[in-house]
Formats: C-alpha cells, sequence, structure tokens
C-alpha cells in the first residue's frame, strides 16, 4: 500500500463556506448520500446501488477525492491511503455488492483518527517521530484495529489518516505538529478535539464516517462544534485493540457522521468482542432495547450552566424545550458531584495511565511533541500507585453517586461543551480553555456512562450541540432522545398520520440531518409479538417498556389463529392457534427484548396466558403470547374483528 | 457494648486434641450443630428449635463460651463481646423464633476477623495502635459491615473479633501482635492467613462461622489446614463496605464453616449491593445456577505441581481421581499463566493498593507494626502510578489468556496450597514460604475467578485441601463441584435408591463433614416444570445444562391437565389445560434457571410448544411448559400413563 504522508499546514483563517451545497441532499434515513448524491449505503438491510457506469462506492470515493481537492483543508489529515489503492478497494466492493454480498457500509467513507491503526499506514498519533522512534511504534501498523476492520469488512473504503490533538490529549485540535485544525466552515475557530482531523473531514463531506477516539470528549466536542453526531459507547464495548492509549482504562473508539442512524449502525457493527482486546465488555442479557415513551430526562440545575457562554446558555434552554416537546418530561438534577469528577482527569492521578502509554517514548524529548501535550503527560511520570488508586476508589464513589443522583431518570441531557472558542483564544489558554471545554464530558468515561452527541441548532454564530448521557449499556436509550431531537416534532396542525416534515436547512455549515424514521438498534435481541393488553395504548404496555423492549413493526398472524375473550383482569384477549385457513390474520406488534427481559416477562405472566411460536402473515415465526387449550376454548369469540383493539372499538 | 480486649499471647505448642467430641456429631444437612448436639438453624426454611428451657441459641452461645473457656486458644481472638451482651443477643434471637420470625441463621455463632467492622468493637486488623491513633482508624467501629449485618439479621450472633495476619498481609497467620495463631489441633503448625483466627474458631467448634477476608487467598490457605470449608465468591458480590482494605480492588469477604451448606446459605445472604460499597456487582441476568452432571475440570499438569510437598502432590493425584468418581471429565491444562500473574500481587505494582489503605499510618511508625507487613506494605509506598496501570494491563490480558485456557472447561480444580509449614520455619523465612503458600490462590482474585476451598482428606500428617475455580459469577458451579467431593460416592455394590452412606470420621481433628443432599444455590432464579425431553434422561435435558439450569425437585401438576404425544422429532409430550379434575397428575421436574437462560430457552422453543403458568398438585404455580390446543387437541393421549417417562416406558 502506497503511502502519501501530508507536511504539517499552519492553520490559517481563510473561509470554507460551500459545503451545504455538496452533501446530504439526498440524505434519507438509514442511508449514506455520497457528494454525488447517490445512496450508497441502506443500512442494515443490505445497500441500494443506484444508476452509473462505475459502481457506487467508486462513485462515493471519486467524489471525496474532489471533495478534498476542493476544500483544501491539508491540516485535517496526516496520511492519505494512495487514490489508486482506494479506488481499487472500492471497485472491489462494488464487485461484491454486484455478486450478491450484504454489505450494510458498501461505498462509505472512512476517516480514521491517526491513533488508530490501519495496516500498512503509519499510526503517528499526530507525533510523526512515535511512528518511527524505537521508544514508539515504528513502522506501520501490521493489522487494522479490530473496530476499523469490522466497518471495512460492510464494505467502508478507508480514505486516509487524520489529524488529532497528539496523543489524544486535548479538546481542541491545535495541539498537533501537523497543524491546528481548523473549523470546517468557521475556520477562525477550533474544530474541537482530539478528534479533530475525523470531525472535519465528515462536516466537509469529504468522508461518511469519522472514526475518532474519546477519553474526555474528543469524540463529543468536536461533534458539538460542527453539528454533527458523535456516538460514544459504554467503555468497553468496542475492542480498542489497535489504539494508542490516552488512558487506556477509558478510552473509546467513537464515531462521527452527519447522519445518527449510520452511526448507530457503524457503532452496533463496531461492538463485540475481540480477542486482542482483554478489557472488552459485551451487552448484559437484560440490556434495555428502547427509551420508553414518555421518558424522564435529567436536566443539570442553573447554577450548575455557568460555565456556559451566554450564546450556549440560551441555546440550551432552547434545547432543554426541544427535549419537552418529544413527550419527555424534565427533571432538574444537581450534577454538581459529577461534574466535580472531571478534575480527577487531568488534576489527579489519572493522568499517570497517559504517561503509561506513551511516557517512555516522551522522555525521549522527541523534537516534534506538542510542548503542551509534553507537558501533560510528564505530569504523570511522578504519580504514586497509591494516589492513583486512592482515586480510582474516589471514582468508584462518584460513579455510586451519579447512578443515585439518576435515580427515576431514563437519561442526563446536558451541553456538550460551554462555548466555541477561536484558535487565537486557545493558543493565548491553551490549558485552561482546554479544560473548560471538558466542564460537560470529562466525567463520563470516568463514571461509566454512555453518551451520543448531537446537533441542537446554533449559538454564537456556529453550530449548538447536546449530549445525551446514559447509564453503562443504556447506549440505545441515548440513542432514541437522541433520534427523537433529530426528527422534528409534528406541529400541533398536523394530521397525525401523515410523516413529519422534513428538519429545516441549518446555516450553519453542517449538513442537514435527515429524517430518522427507524433508529438504529445497536444490541441483539428476540423478538415478541403481542396482540393484546401489552399493545401500544393498552394497559400493560408499560410493562414491555419497564423491560426495555423496543416496538419493531405492528404485524398480523397468520390465518391459522383465532382470537378470544379471557376472563381475566385487565381484560386481555387470547390468541389460539386453530390451524391455517381454519383462523384468520389477527393484528399484533412484534417487540424486541433482551432474553433477560423475555424471562422476566415470562415469569411474571399470568395463567391463562403463554409465549410460544406464532406464525406472522408472512410466514415466518416469532415468539408469541398465547393462551391455553382450556381457556381458549371457552372464551368468546373475537377473531371477527382482526385483533384485540378493533374488538373492543367495536365495543367487544 | 462492654468490650474485653485480650492481650497478645505469644504462639506455644501445646497439643490441642479434643476437637472431634465436641462437634458435628449432630449435624446434617444446612443445618447447624451447636457443641451441645442442637440443631439450631436449619437453612433457608427456618430454624429448628429442639428443647430445653433456655432458647436454641442461647443454648449454642452457652456451648461456644464452654468450649471457648475449654481449649485455652487466646491468640486466636482480639476482642470478645461482652458475654452478657452475647447472650442478651441469643436470647432475643430465640424470642423473635418463638415469635414465628424466619431467620435461617438462628443461634449461629460468628468470629469476625477484626479487619472487619462489628458496631462497637474496634477494628484493630491486629495492630492495636490502628485502632487509637488519628492516622489509623480510631475509636470504635460505628456501624457493623453490611455482610455481617446481613448475618446477624438472619439470626446470627457476633461472638467476638479474631486474630489475623497483620492488615490482612500474608497467608501464614503468625504477623501478629497478639500472637502467631497456631494451628487449631497440629499447634507447632501455622494456621495459615491472613483470616488466621476464624479459622481456628471454626475448627475449634467454637464458631460456625468464620468471617474472613481474602485478597490473596487468606479465606482459602487457613481452611485448607483445617480441613474445613472456604468460600470466596466473585470480586464484588459480597459487599466490602467497613473493611480495612488490603487491596480494595481485590478484597472478597469470606467464609469458614465445618458445612458447605452451611457456607452457602451464609454466603448467599452476604450477597447483594450496598449502598455504602461502590465498587459491588450483581449477578448477571444469564448466570448459571448449577454444575452439568457431567462436567469437564480442569487439572494442572504435572510439572505446574512442583512446587507441591510429596504429601501433598500425593494428595492432590487422589483428589483429582475423587473428582472423576464425582463423574467428572478431567483436562490437563497449562495453568502456568495463570500461576505466573500471582507475581504481580507482591512483586508487581498492585502491592501499591496496599500503601494506599494503611501505608499513611505505618509512616507514623507505630509501635505495634509487625516488621514482616510493615516491610511488605511500605514497599508500596514509592511504585509510580504508570507503572501500576501497566501491571493491570497485564492483568487483563492474563485474565482473557486464563479464560481461554480454561475454554471448555466448567472448572479448574487446584491444591489449595503447596504444604503445612511449621510456625519455627515460618518465622525463619516469613516471605519465601509465605510467597510459596500463595502459588495456588494469589491469582485468583487478581484474574477475577471464585474459589471454593474444601477439605480433601489428608497430608502430612494432617489435612488436605483442594480449591474448586471458577470463572467470575459462576461461584455455584463451584459449590456444586465441592458439593460432589464432599459427598462420599456409592459404592458399586449400593442399591441406586438409597443414600449415600454417610462420610468416615475425620481423623485430622477437623469435625466431618456433614451429608450434603441439596446445597444451597447462591442466585436467584426462575423455577420451570418440564414434562418431556427436558427431563433428566431424555434427549433435550442438555440443553438445561448448557443454560445453567439447576434441578429443583421432580413433581406432579394438578389433575387439570392431559399429556399428549406430539408430532415432533424428537419424540415430545405436550402438556394441555383441561380443568380441575378433568385431566390427572402428570409426572415432572422443576429446574431453576437465571431470567436471561428463561429468555434464551423460550427464544428457542420450536412450536407447537410454549411456557405458561402450569399448577403442581400442591396448589402452586410455575413457569412450565404446554402445547398450543391445536396439537394438544390432535395428539394421541398419553395421560394414563402419568407422565412421559412411565409412557414411554409403556411402549407409548
Amino acid at each position: 500500500m502506497t503511502v502519501v504522508q501530508q507536511a504539517g499546514s499552519a492553520a490559517t483563517t481563510e473561509k470554507v463556506d460551500d459545503v451545504v451545497d455538496l452533501v446530504g441532499a439526498g440524505a434519507t434515513s438509514g442511508g449514506v448520500a455520497g457528494a454525488d448524491g447517490a445512496v450508497v449505503a441502506g443500512g442494515a438491510d443490505g445497500a441500494v446501488v443506484v444508476g452509473g457506469a462505475d459502481g457506487a462506492a467508486v462513485r462515493r470515493v471519486r467524489a471525496a477525492f474532489e471533495r478534498l481537492d476542493a476544500v483544501d483543508r491539508p491540516e485535517a489529515w496526516i496520511t492519505f491511503v494512495d487514490r489508486a489503492d482506494v479506488l481499487a478497494a472500492a471497485a472491489e466492493v462494488d464487485a461484491r455488492v454486484a455478486a450478491g454480498a450484504d454489505l450494510p457500509l458498501a461505498g462509505v467513507v472512512l476517516a480514521v483518527k491517526d491513533n488508530v491503526d490501519v495496516a500498512g499506514l503509519p499510526t503517528t498519533a499526530a507525533c510523526p517521530s512515535y511512528a518511527t522512534s524505537a521508544a514508539g511504534r515504528p513502522g506501520p501498523a501490521a493489522v487494522t484495529a479490530p473496530a476499523v476492520q469490522r466497518l471495512v469488512d460492510a464494505g467502508a473504503v478507508v480514505l486516509g489518516k487524520t489529524n488529532l490533538d497528539q496523543f489524544a490529549t486535548g479538546l481542541v485540535g491545535t495541539r498537533s505538529p501537523f497543524g491546528a485544525v481548523r473549523h470546517a466552515t468557521l475556520p477562525d475557530r477550533v474544530s474541537g478535539g482530539s478528534s479533530s482531523g475525523s470531525a472535519v473531514a465528515v462536516a466537509l463531506g469529504i468522508a461518511d464516517v469519522g472514526i475518532g477516539t474519546d477519553t474526555a470528549g474528543s469524540g463529543r466536542v468536536p461533534a458539538a462544534f460542527h453539528g454533527i453526531v458523535g456516538i460514544k459507547t459504554t467503555v468497553g464495548l468496542v475492542p480498542t485493540a489497535g489504539v494508542v492509549p490516552a488512558c487506556r482504562t477509558y478510552d473509546v473508539v467513537t464515531t462521527f457522521t452527519r447522519d445518527l442512524a449510520l452511526g448507530a449502525l457503524a457503532t452496533r457493527l463496531m461492538v463485540g468482542p475481540d480477542a486482542a482486546d482483554p478489557s472488552g465488555r459485551t451487552w448484559p442479557a437484560d440490556v434495555r432495547l428502547a427509551l420508553r415513551a414518555t421518558p424522564v430526562v435529567a436536566v443539570p440545575r442553573p447554577e450548575d450552566l455557568a460555565p456556559l457562554s451566554p450564546g450556549w446558555r440560551a441555546a440550551f434552554d432552547e434545547a432543554v424545550a426541544a427535549v419537552v416537546a418529544t413527550g419527555a418530561r424534565v427533571r432538574t438534577v444537581d450534577v454538581s458531584a459529577m461534574l466535580d469528577a472531571a478534575t480527577l482527569l487531568y488534576d489527579g492521578a489519572i493522568v499517570a495511565e497517559r504517561y503509561e502509554a506513551v511516557g517512555a517514548f516522551l522522555d525521549t524529548d522527541p523534537v516534534d511533541a506538542d510542548p503542551t501535550v509534553a507537558a501533560i503527560i510528564r505530569g504523570g511520570r511522578d504519580v504514586p500507585a497509591h494516589a492513583y488508586v486512592a482515586d480510582r476508589a474516589r471514582l468508584d464513589a462518584a460513579r455510586a453517586d451519579a447512578l443515585v443522583a439518576l435515580d427515576g431518570c431514563d437519561l442526563l441531557l446536558l451541553p456538550t461543551t460551554t462555548e466555541h472558542p477561536t484558535i487565537a483564544a486557545v493558543q493565548a489558554d491553551p490549558v485552561g480553555l482546554n479544560r473548560r471545554l471538558g466542564t460537560y464530558t470529562n466525567f463520563v468515561n470516568l463514571l461509566d456512562l454512555a453518551a451520543v452527541a448531537v446537533p441542537a441548532g446554533e449559538a454564537d454564530g456556529g453550530p449548538f450541540g447536546v449530549t445525551v448521557i446514559a447509564r453503562a449499556f443504556d447506549d440505545q436509550l441515548a440513542l432514541d432522545l437522541a433520534a427523537r431531537l433529530l426528527t422534528p416534532v409534528p406541529t400541533a396542525t398536523s394530521p397525525t398520520d401523515t410523516p413529519p416534515p422534513a428538519p429545516a436547512p441549518s446555516t450553519s455549515g453542517a449538513p442537514p440531518a435527515p429524517l430518522l424514521t427507524a433508529p438504529l438498534v445497536v444490541a441483539p435481541g428476540v423478538d415478541v409479538l403481542v396482540v393484546g393488553a401489552h399493545l401500544r395504548g393498552q394497559p400493560l404496555n408499560g410493562e414491555l417498556e419497564d423491560l426495555g423492549a423496543r416496538f419493531v413493526a405492528s404485524v398480523r398472524t397468520s390465518d391459522a389463529y383465532r382470537l378470544v375473550a379471557l376472563d381475566t383482569t385487565p381484560r386481555k384477549p387470547g390468541l389460539v392457534r386453530v390451524g391455517p385457513g381454519h383462523g384468520a390474520p389477527i393484528a399484533g406488534e412484534v417487540w424486541r427484548v433482551a432474553p433477560g427481559a423475555l424471562g422476566r416477562l415470562l415469569a411474571a405472566l399470568p395463567g391463562p396466558l403463554n409465549l410460544g411460536q406464532v406464525e406472522l402473515e408472512d410466514g415466518t415465526w416469532v415468539v408469541g403470547f398465547g393462551c391455553t387449550a382450556e381457556s381458549g376454548l371457552a372464551g368468546a369469540d373475537l377473531t371477527w374483528a382482526g385483533g384485540w383493539v378493533a374488538a373492543l372499538r367495536a365495543g367487544a
């Protein structure tokens, strides 16, 4: 593989404002719009290839090259894959799709932060000598990091490696010998970091998925500045093998996307154990798969928001109103203890993790070490282990306290960061401003929380963003609220049966978020058919919500079933299998639950109901509610109504 | 509460050999034999109080006092609860039992290691000045540690606090200003440590449950030396609040008992989250509740056993044969990498955890610090945090490697320790011998494994013991193999329907282990009735075993059910509810599974089977297998047979 390595580029302040025109116009739910408007990936159902002599992946890659050349933002990148190799990879994807392969990310263009290994490319972590020195990790990577490899296996194509705050230490994007990474559309301002280049590459429409890493907020702050989505899963779900650690205990590989659904899809593909990642974790057997219809969202007290710039403060109030407009209830919570935990990341002993990762290399005094980064990391050299152990104990206590504070709440909403500073302001106060930018992100990984950063309008002349924070493994709940926030609420005059209107075009330079109708589920589950009191709007639907069940589809059974009235409180129907053609299609809903939730549902299920395989109209079988023969034969027949709700409406 | 604190007592070598006569003769499964032979605790089903003017708890406590006075082993104890207070507590237990309270540990006498808080008593951790110095934890404990409080709430009575290797640092029992704790019956030998006094108190029949703590093997090595049971659960399951940490990340509160069932019961009561323990963990939703009938047990290679004394080496071979005799298959596994991880506990950076716990106190140069202990802990003072972080990463990798090595095995069997040294030998080489004693225990907590230490015959003139080691949260599997090892195998000539013979009396000085017929389950589950192919001996029973399901009981349904033959492969029956009196009692088995396992069972369940509430002969309802009305009405009736196995035997 030929490698083209960019020289460093000093930050300039030229304006780049042609973003909106080039991306996103054709974006649809779950899909990725290439710069030429072709939909090249169609979500979990496989790639949709539209027209042209070249395959869609090759066309998407060519468009990325054109975009790359047009925007002239060399400081966002550190290493490119040779264009011929990129085209060859894309052509191979097209060939596989043409041959029938199911490649959910066919032609998706990847930009990979340069602290994550891609086979054949050096991994500099924004310190070129790290990739050449014997004290660092000399030579190109032999193996692609599993998180990236899983995307490539799904049809994504790596375009190159992106710039970052050196050794992923910073939230600003200015701490790199490859140049301070300017914001995509407001180039006098910072891009945010440390995953600066990946965020800019996505915001500029060059890449579809930007791979970042996040320890203190590096996968979230740049998303907020660019009006894009940043997904930071629970620590341990995505393998960190092949990543230069920042703090190995707290690092997470993340995605930036313009589209939440694509981010969720990429996340789902990246999650899972890998033999090379001994600290990995897996979804618990009772993981919650959906946010309830009317969740309780914790929001901070006004005094917790004091660090915000006035513009960001006002925008956050609007975001809270937007949360309420989604149907959520909002509860004010004292988050000061969580925010205080943030200080342990840099001011406490945890910084020793950074020294453990690259300290021995920095002790060789490499000329290309960023002075701010080197000073921070060297600060971890002489921390005693007993102080680190004590800080870990403080973090355990802080995590428990955070869970108590969030008791009764499904999620926490915070501003992603405090303000959007200029590059000049950061250079004048590189540590103080960086610290302030981490006010609402630093504590999240430390306290074992998941987070999704989403755009939420504008503030101070640029994008504004909020982060939805969830308990460990409640990643899906955060994604669900993010999806609701990104889906405009129908106005009061809209007929409820029509789809909500398309979102208003953003004026911030970021592409508009596509309409999200079916956000993706990141953890596996079991499909369960309900036909009675567990249907939406019926008295026991809350049991499903409490179990984290996820609505999948409205369906009908095959014509092998009868529906009968049972003698229960609340009133319920029973589904009785009587054989093909001997019944009628009965309306129901498929919900997805984790195995542990299904077991709890069954354990609490009162007679005469039962659960077993039920045949749907399309010939598939799912676990579904039935009832005993005794009760099924005794109950009044409701089959004529075709379903429980219809029977109730008809006065049954 | 009046406190009587013992002065330190130098070790002597007088013989104490009257143990067997005083305890255990009346012990039965799940119960605790007091010194007077009365059964004072009846397991999960509640206390059984037998005769006498005093209640059983008071009688048990009086017997403990008599035993305590008779054996004259002051060095095993640090602080006693005033006897009047102990009697008052026992009388209150008796009164509560008389009033109908369900106290599963009514009258069980507790000895608590003196690094675990009991309200009103000082916690010295075997360093008296620690309980008086401002740099330590001056004054009596305000709150009893939750692990102990839960036993007290269940009817146990605390007799006093026991001696230990100072600050729980050691496996020998000699490192204490209160005196080297002599072995219960071989007083020239060490008791083992660090939970020395609690083990001796149990072995001598003074206490029924000895509370220990275990970081490197302190809850296991003394059990091996005394022929008693030591249960060390997965880290985090039992709260460690109120415990002076040794290494806070790896400490576990443990039990010593003469009886595995009592140990399992106490463990079950101790497990569970506590608000004061922010690092606690809970059972996963798919926890396995039982060891399969024919498990695969990993055993070490001969070279891994080189550290054993010749006598212990021979005894271990016999233990492996005993495992095979339980029906297990044995697989030789290279455990050298696991054993190597042990060196990280004392030779690596993890020792900084010990400094974090009590280093600031030891830096005041207390006169009563044990010199060996103080030297070890001070060795953790200057360890850099980055070295600790690196060692934690090594442990993550070692844990993953251990799981790979154990792949395909349910459990690992190891000798608990290497030999049983004299006190003189330990005093001659306090560090080297201690290190050798930890060969097979040190790595267990570090690699996140659970362990149960059980007696396994004799070696070198004293008890010999093995440890059953399980993956994290597979505690029940280790308990199950331990139970099988402690239950004598029926001889080939025994009729299989008669109970196995009682175990031969031990000659080691430890009381004989009682017959274990129903070892206790430590994690909660859901009861499921099976009536066909999932019954024991039937083709699908392995599905239950793979899910970690636990056989509970053979039962019959109420007479509301018919059994019919279904048209399936393998052949299965269906249970159809037809109403009270319209069917017949049908034979089945109740199995207990975790909710996640139940959900998986249901998700994989083929039609026409289903799962719902089924009524048993005793009027209770459990989740059970049924079938659809369609199939139930079509199948040939088997109700006449009263069950699937009987129907098959009759040629159905």
